[in-house]
């Protein structure tokens, strides 16, 4: 008798942006000349750039020829890719790491979770709260995160981030976590982390044998050159951490599929008897027995963004949104709400007025205004009292929903 | 302390493909003006078809306008894919099934090795043997296969399919089995299942609550009017069984990463309590929290295959393949070899003569005709003795593939 995985169960009904997406259809319904704008869910809304257009059309054209066709590629990514990242995004900031360190994957979202399978099921997650909700929900369906209780699932140690602690994440102290996820620049807080700040937490990995999980998927969109791009750029980080990358908010891919993880062979966890044992290899053989590489033509196209062009064209996009999210800053802070984040990152965490909740300031927002926020509980009990806006929309849907939002807070 | 899933560990250390690539490798440094030819593995070398280029231009067209670009798409995949799918892969064929029973996949590979994750990590897994290799690691990986003694899984249910028993799959008697993979046409034997036997099946999968994972890869080159597509051309298939499907052999899609898999309504499993539990909604959540669906210019070129011009032209390539199969049937054959599949499926299984061993049948080939086949052990115990041929070549390469077979086989 085939059996399932109960964990499975465990899992509440609903995700957050379903959640979202059931309110926003009944406002629609009862308020049928509703014109809604969503600063809701995080994905882009400017096209792909002309660099990565004309390589996507010189990739599909090779496919249509005998002599340049390709069939299945190398799991672990093309060459050409590997090498374009090694080159852009570490040897500048001084990283040196090895092609073969490099894993493309079809975006960051996958590999987060699926770099689980590396891991006993009881090792203990800690995670900053709030959070990318991916991160519990995967290692719920693994069993790793126990049982849940007002909002708090039993066996995850909760780091949290609030206005109150400047949102630095600080090292638990109450109970020893084995594996801890770090995301900076953050989602949904939009804030960022110091080389100091992350340094605290490298030596505390080094120290007491933890895996560091960092999620760099926002990097593209720091502006502060203080700020660290990667954990590697923070010494003995790759003894310890595995880091994730996407292009999808580099250069709007979320359609395209195409991102990189990167497991340094110097890596290192342990067996029950105290064995170390390298990530790497463990981990190219899951991707060669589990995943059969990324699009050729993604490939290609991710590869352009590092071209001249390309890179300027990329630039030119993460600057638009990028104004999107000092305007949003700005009126926001003008029309007396505490606002975080949007400074090097497209996220803006605000703290709802009146000791509001997350979900009544959604609705109060969503009916006084027509403008879609999330609520900051959605990413776990420390956004309790937040909700968060995304820089991603287009500039005249920024601006109008801005304006919304002062009149009907001036009110 | 982080700890590693230690399952990770017993895995051999090198897969199949590599080693043969190994081989090779070290054949030509010590032949240098050697020309290999491989039937080997399994990837295909004509192009893609003008309908699916035309689509994929037409695609990255629209990912550079504002008015048309798509960021995320559903987790499941886009409803024009899933609609053609069962428009023209199904309803043709009598069977009713829903747009969310279908969900767009990156290829068979990943989605045969993710499906577990629905499963409790000790339901007995039942395999045919020889099989696909991945199914036996990624079932490692998780912890139930137990260990290896002299090449046999301990905990794994072995379904032996050899020329003795005519390559038909009997219903294990002497332990039961919780899972089992079954994949027709089948890799790496060629050989396909009758709706007879498949039938047998289907009632002993509903008599004992047995979850069965079909895999349809290679179903596009049935040419038999009598042999089923699909599981679910059997009655009763949806209670007990999820289908996977790829675009890889059906159209070229190798180096573009596409297919689907179906989990029915219908299907159950049990908890441990007996409750039983659909695996749908299930599969949905593990999608949209470990996904972000498939690239869209990968699902308009799947999309594609259905038009008028794209049936054709993808059946014309399958055509080509398969009479390249031919040939080596009968070529094979009238050198005396006994040779099995490759009449519905692109794969030919032979025999090896005079009791000669999987891997010194190899490397005689390899030294005697420089050609490349694939040591049928390699696909497990059963497969001792046999190798595989594939009709993926080009038809210059597989034709004097086979006048080398011939002059080195008739010395």
């Amino acid at each position: 008798m085939a059996l399932v995985n109960e964990h499975f169960l465990k899992l509440p009904g609903s995700y957050l942006f379903a959640e979202i997406a059931r309110k926003v259809k009944a406002y629609k319904i009862s308020h049928r000349n509703a014109d809604v704008i969503s600063l809701g869910i995080g994905d882009v809304t400017q096209p792909l750039c002309p660099a990565v257009i004309e390589a996507m059309h010189k990739a599909t054209d090779e496919m249509a020829q005998k002599s340049c066709f390709r069939g299945y590629g190398p799991e672990q990514g093309y060459d050409f890719l590997r090498d374009a990242i090694l080159k852009n995004e570490f040897a500048p900031r001084g990283i040196r790491l090895n092609r073969d360190e490099i894993f493309i994957n079809d975006g960051a979202k996958s590999d987060t979770g699926n770099i689980q399978e590396l891991l006993r099921w009881d090792n203990t997650i800690g995670l900053t709260d709030p959070v990318y909700p991916v991160y519990i929900d995967s290692n719920v369906m693994a069993g790793r995160a126990g049982t849940l209780e007002n909002g708090r699932w039993s066996d995850i140690v909760y780091i949290p981030c609030t206005a109150e602690n400047d949102f630095v994440p600080q090292i638990p102290q109450q109970r020893p976590v084995d594996v801890v996820y770090l995301c900076y620049p953050n989602n949904p807080t939009g804030t960022v982390i110091s080389k100091k700040e992350l340094k605290r937490w490298v030596d505390y990995a080094l120290k007491n044998d933890v895996l560091i999980l960092y999620d760099a998927a926002y990097q593209a969109y720091i502006t502060d050159p203080e700020i660290p791009h990667s954990i590697y750029e923070i010494k003995g980080a790759k003894k310890c951490a595995i880091e994730f990358h996407s292009f999808s908010k580099t250069a709007g891919f979320t359609g395209v599929r195409c991102g990189y993880t990167v497991v340094p062979k110097e890596l290192t966890i342990s067996t029950l008897d105290g064995e170390s044992v390298e990530l790497n290899p463990l981990w190219n053989r899951r991707q060669c027995t589990k995943f059969n590489g990324t699009s050729y033509i993604s490939q290609r196209a991710a590869e352009a963004i590092y071209t001249p062009e390309g890179r300027r064209q990329v630039q030119q996009t993460i600057g638009y949104y990028m104004q999107n999210a000092q305007k949003m800053l700005s009126t926001l802070q003008s029309l007396g709400f505490r606002v975080y984040g949007g400074e090097n990152a497209p996220y803006i965490w605000m703290k709802t007025p009146d000791g509001c909740s997350s979900w009544e300031f959604f609705d109060a927002l969503l009916f006084g205004a027509q403008v879609v926020c999330t609520p900051g509980v959605g990413f776990g009990p420390s956004g309790e009292g937040y909700v968060r806006f995304t820089a991603f929309g287009t500039k005249e849907k920024t601006d109008e929903a801005l304006e919304r939002i002062a009149k009907w807070s001036n009110k």
